[in-house]
């Protein structure tokens, strides 16, 4: 099974395409971030994301897409900005018929860390360790993309 | 011109287009909402919307498209999902090649009604009276969607 896992943002979604395998470790086939420069108006950017995304799921061929739950927002400007990019993620799982499924924040941490509230250094490193990969992933986006996929494949194992 | 305004919902999006003529009162062309009914998933609206506006635009052949500024939620799992119906539409409306024009809701009621406070009913009223119909536009998403766009027609005339 192949998860494609998103942490959507409008200036930077991080992706990561995670394989799971019946014996052996997850294999991660993908990590990235799809970015626009600073001041690029936000319909370009949600062209981006949308064009980047059917790209990445043509070439990668996931079997689901896994993404962080939004409800509650931090920073009011920056969630509303997150959620129309959560918006247009959604959309593209939906038209490439790919099952959608959230997971919050907390419950990313949680099962990565065991805590709820680790930090952004602290999740790069579970992810980097849970992968044995010699270096972590950058930017962070990109490795919460690969959490989401990575809890995804835990939870599903116990379903 | 044709303006598209939206008001952009996941359970409910209101849309209008408006014909402004050098002479004589704007006409409106269409208007009315994209529902899904109750316990739809989210996947499922968003793609209805992104088709449903889809449509729309080749029908109606709006020339831009005017939609509520969202900076500020006042209820916050709402706000999340309004967010995610916008990303959707300004993608839309990107994909058309469509300038999109934002107001601020205070911007709009206060050019519709002459102060930022009005409430729905007194929103449709003055939509009702600019355009003199006999009846108010219902549903009230469909008279917001109408409001943006007249606001957008009201702003253009003065640039």
């Amino acid at each position: 099974m192949r998860i494609l896992g998103v942490d959507p943002g409008t200036g930077i979604c991080g992706f990561g395409v995670l394989e799971v395998r019946k014996k052996g470790a997850p294999v991660l086939i993908d990590a990235g971030a799809i970015t626009t420069p600073a001041h690029t108006p936000l319909k370009d950017r949600l062209l981006d994301i949308y064009d980047s995304l059917h790209e990445i799921i043509k070439e990668d061929k996931p079997d689901c897409v896994s993404i962080e739950k939004l409800f509650f927002l931090q920073n009011i400007t920056t969630g509303i900005s997150v959620a129309e990019a959560r918006g247009v993620v959604m959309l593209v799982a939906a038209q490439a018929k790919l099952p959608i499924h959230e997971y919050s924040p907390n419950e990313i941490k949680k099962a990565m860390t065991g805590y709820g509230h680790a930090d952004k250094k602290q999740m790069q490193e579970m992810v980097r360790a849970y992968l044995k990969m010699d270096e972590v992933i950058k930017p962070d986006d990109a490795a919460d993309a690969v959490a989401a996929a990575i809890v995804h494949s835990m939870f599903s194992e116990h379903s």
